[in-house]
């Protein structure tokens, strides 16, 4: 490949989250079957999973499961439970059903700290993997680079096994993005700067040019979430070098040396 | 949920439309299986069905039947029809395929008062339930707000069950949408003055911004159409509360009161 | 059909290209099941090709055969085997797994006049249908329009049987296209002005706006590649009149003659 160094499942880093929004059984397993080697995590997007026929969830989740995809529920579901004093609930039904992973965020409600630290304590005292999420979904909600940053060790600190870096399914106007999706690079350099365990950081990179931007930046392993359903091969091109895109950078490099 | 009163179905309000550019037999039955009790009406965008192995179409038509969701041809096909006047042979055809609704418009041809109200009730007289649309497809023959509003009052009262209000596919530059996608309030308030029975109205919305306004402005209740297959379960965790755009808005409120 | 003279398959102009960024088994089978006869070549996106398991790859390969749609791996590849200096393997690898297309770019690698003419004879010798590309998938190293004409009548002099002109994924600032994605008229009209065998020339237009757009210059047969597999029978309907913007168009034009 013209970019070298991939890394293979199970991997340290360059993982791949998929959010899937309501795909059908087949389409699941189709998914799974072409390129399960190539994703990490399934995030069953927002509340869509309480939706699900029972039988049909309880398929995906044992699917993903027999691939070696790790799958959770997204977090705006974890939100509401906490708001409606459930998270115990919550987090036995997400047993029950096989989940492995929880995403605990506060994208939309207002969580503090101890209350935030205590739900990673008690979904990994559960035996759960634990994935937390910062920045808010809202524009006019937006955190200080610094607040983020204390979020992200903390977390780590507290026991997350991942943090995402909030991109929303869209990809805009949200932490690192501007309004048109771009990367904004100050903010992107400044917590680049302040991240002490980068191979523990999920960006969600919804677009193509934001995966490809964090790609160049931080190379073929780094971690990216939000991927939709079929964009994996065409992110693993892009990963590797296979893709213009990534192939001219890497042509321009080896000019250079 | 954190939004409550979603009705279930069958439901008077609150319908959601799909529309189907060409899935194939695997991915529509998936898609049934999976979202069937959020899903109203699927329509079979454009002229796309007559392109279809007819082995295909009629499965298509039996399954929708057989998940009690409502299946009927875009409406660019019976302006095709009309014009080349074979009205009845296109019922005749549509009632033989096993279609229950019809979409009568004028997005694209011209259609006398006269003609189109004909076509109502012709339509009806058939056996069909009856869809109607306002609006026109090009900005360039945009429609008064009382032109609007005297079609949408006049197909009701002709029979109509539901008069969808065009949004096209792109959601861009059409009746109540700017260039952007962005709702122009002033049109839509001028039109919910003056609409008289809302619940048999249908908001074609095909962007999630679009539905995240119209849901915020008419509730969880609203009928919104050309819903993307994919999006049919996101567009029920907006609805109840369980995506953050919603979910914000409902924690506002309730913060405030 | 409101316009008339769409060709049938096997035909000479009015070809579909289809763009597969990874559609699983079921998926691709589904696709070519409801629109086979509208589809003439599908293109493996990119380098994806090479993360597929062998046996879906094959199947993918037997089940466009089957159905009488030429399958052929992203240019992409070959640009990569021609930098690592590995041609031969790479046309005996693509003719075991039973591609009868070749694609030949170099729309990120720089390729000699005469390493590009020396590669399309190649390809031919080894059996392969060819198909070129003519433009650069970066804005920044745009071709004149003298040299694309240049490279379309040496391409088709030394045999390809078809030219590509460059439209990415995207179909934004890419040879005919500006930012925004709209047709570059100017541009357009002198390629059309100097090309000699239309037929043969196939224009990337992944988005709706750019098929209509064509379809109104050229007629419904003109070629059309990256086409996304949701929106093959829309095309069609494009093609033939059986959607608002062409269908409008078609009258306007019957209106005044």
């Amino acid at each position: 490949f013209p970019i070298g160094g991939r890394q293979q499942k199970p991997r340290q880093a360059g993982l791949t989250m998929v959010i899937d929004k309501g795909l059908g059984l087949t389409e699941f397993r189709d998914l799974l079957e072409v390129a399960a080697p190539y994703i990490d995590f399934i995030k069953l997007g927002f509340g869509t999973s309480v939706f699900y026929p029972a039988a049909i969830l309880q398929e995906k989740i044992r699917l993903a499961r027999s691939y070696n995809v790790a799958i959770f529920p997204g977090g705006t579901f974890f939100e509401v439970a906490v708001l409606q004093g459930r998270l115990n609930l919550y987090l036995q039904t997400a047993r029950e059903l096989g989940y492995t992973f929880i995403e605990i965020s506060d994208g939309t409600i207002d969580l503090s700290r101890t209350v935030r630290l205590a739900a990673v304590r008690q979904a990994r005292a559960a035996g759960f993997g634990v994935i937390t999420e910062v920045g808010k979904k809202d524009p006019r909600d937006a955190l200080s680079e610094a607040l983020l940053l204390s979020q992200i060790a903390g977390d780590q600190e507290a026991g997350a096994d991942y943090v995402i870096v909030e991109g929303r399914e869209s990809g805009q106007g949200v932490v690192i993005y501007d309004g048109r999706g771009a990367v904004k690079e100050d903010i992107l350099a400044g917590l680049l700067a302040g991240i002490k365990d980068l191979d523990r950081v999920i960006w969600e990179a919804p677009q193509k040019q934001q995966q490809q931007a964090l790609i160049m930046r931080l190379g073929p392993n780094v971690n990216l979430g939000n991927v939709q359903p079929g964009d994996v091969l065409a992110l693993e091109a892009l990963r590797v070098g296979l893709r213009g895109d990534t192939l001219r950078t890497t042509l321009k490099v080896a000019e250079v040396s």
